[in-house]
């Protein structure tokens, strides 16, 4: 049996995985990623903890053949970490050479998002399909295209960021120092917020008792939601139309065969989902939504450690 | 020498030319679609036209290796005529054997504003691209784009569609039945929508005298502007932001190194272009500004030829 190793990058924890060629998890395990004390001492951690799991797992170090690693920023031709937002670590990083002089097998990297979408690729919501569009909405929103098959990363690997489509011309302010990024309104963080400002002025929602012990928090708005209260049901509306139209961007633009969606805001499932659907036929054009699937993640926290040996395997061409 | 066949199938007139692997343009010629004649009697007639040059230009039949075709819709495995908006043919046409058949050589077809694209990337403005965002402005608006190298199709062949990315929720009508599209707007249809609509009620502009005689067209818009016109400038400058926001909607999303902008709009030139660099800084992240390079087209009416025939080479892998 071939293996490949998996390696998820986190600003706080790193995910590390083998998996064979079918998809199965040999193991999985996790360190702190503590960047603060440098590049090189995660690096050292991430590859010492590897090599001792497959020990541990009595796996020949000969049937490894690759290493993948998804970073949390973009990368170039799946091999430099062009720069990290949120880890302090130098731009351009030779993160793939870094891997490789330890642990002596070809190592390939992307972005985060690449990766899981990779990953629900390979063994998760978007098996058996060559042209997706998977989208993450947390804290933010990202996404990973397939195209024929083949991650779109760009010039810079900066393909994918469809969290800062302006939605909404002088809108609210983004993260990224815009007004109006589809991420500033439909991402968990957006949802939150939108309902912690519209508290202010709202004390008939059941979430107005809520507000006075703590912030309100986007799964808190859908269960509100669900249990009919009113200002959560038109603020999770507007989340729909806003998702519908920043959807149907990548649908015109990228015409894939299915949708997947994945992190936080994705778990409020069908409620929110059904929604979407409903409004898509306004936005995006009827050929693009011809025979289109929309489904959730389902590899969950998982995604990363499966993708990133997805990457190693499909870069050797496997 | 090696010959690539390229056809440029459009509503009025067909394009037919033959070019080697160095971008040299052997012949060129052209013929009346009269689709109305049904897909047969125009496929034959192409097809002869082609052979007649051939002969007349003393290339060895031999030597020409592949025929590629671009065709006004939606291409599937670039086989399959998926429908034609304009002409009065079948759905799903299976174009490329019925061109195979005729000329003995092995044939490939795409969308109308792909092989434009492919045709800047083989000897135009997008020479020795790799990632190309491809944007034709005319009567509607429509982008081919090609991620490392490849076109991108999508499902259903509807990648690119950039026209129909609705910009202006709730806002004007589009030709594909939703509103706010990209193309109501900022096509020289829209252009013409606009000026027209607001000349009903401007009457100091210098395009006031002009509309007793006849509609305004988006060239004298950008005339009149040019020469200091007010309601002309502020029409070019919503239509600067209208393809600033169109445009880092594609920049966003699949990161090009190179956007060329082609089509009857494009003709107005630095004028307008200057105005589009100085606004998508507001809308595009500028990790996908990082080294852009913005450009117009320079093939013209040629675009097709040669880039159907690229498109032969390029699926042939030459
Ligand atoms: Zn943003
Ligand atoms: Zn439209």
């Amino acid at each position: 049996m071939k293996y490949y190793g998996g390696i998820d990058l986190g600003g706080t924890n790193t995910k590390i995985g083998l998996l064979d060629t079918n998809a199965n998890l040999i193991f999985s395990t996790s360190i702190k990623t503590e960047a603060i004390k440098g590049f090189e001492d995660t690096v050292d951690r991430i590859c010492n903890a590897f090599k001792e799991e497959v020990r541990k797992n009595n796996i020949n170090y000969d049937d490894i053949i690759a290493i993948g690693a998804g970073i949390p920023g973009p990368a170039l031709d799946k091999r430099v970490c062009v720069g990290f937002a949120n880890l302090p670590w130098p731009n351009d990083l030779k993160m793939a050479d870094l891997i490789e002089e330890k642990l002596n097998k070809p190592c390939f990297i992307d972005n985060d998002v690449n990766v899981i979408t990779l990953g629900e690729n390979f063994a998760g919501a978007a098996k058996g399909y060559k042209d997706i569009l998977c989208i993450a909405i947390g804290t933010g929103i990202g996404a990973g295209i397939i195209s024929g098959g083949k991650i779109i990363s760009g010039k810079k690997g900066a393909a994918g960021e469809i969290g800062h489509l302006v939605l909404v011309p002088n809108g609210m302010l983004c993260g990224c120092g815009h007004n109006g990024c589809f991420e500033a309104y439909a991402s968990a963080t957006g949802i939150e917020r939108i309902a912690n400002s519209e508290l202010v002025v709202n004390r008939t929602s059941s979430l107005h008792e809520l507000k006075k012990v703590r912030n309100i928090e986007a799964k808190d708005v859908f269960d509100a939601a669900k249990n009919g209260d009113i200002l959560a049901n038109q603020i999770v509306d507007k989340e729909a139309d806003y998702l519908a139209l920043g959807i149907s961007h990548g649908l015109n633009l990228v015409n894939p065969s299915v949708v997947v969606l994945g992190g936080g805001v994705a778990l409020a499932g069908d409620f929110l989902l059904d929604k979407v659907k409903k409004i898509l036929p306004q936005y995006a054009l009827s050929a693009t939504l011809d025979g289109l699937e929309i489904k959730g993640a389902t590899l969950g926290n998982d995604a990363g450690i499966y993708g990133a040996a997805y990457l190693a395997m499909t870069e050797l061409g496997e």
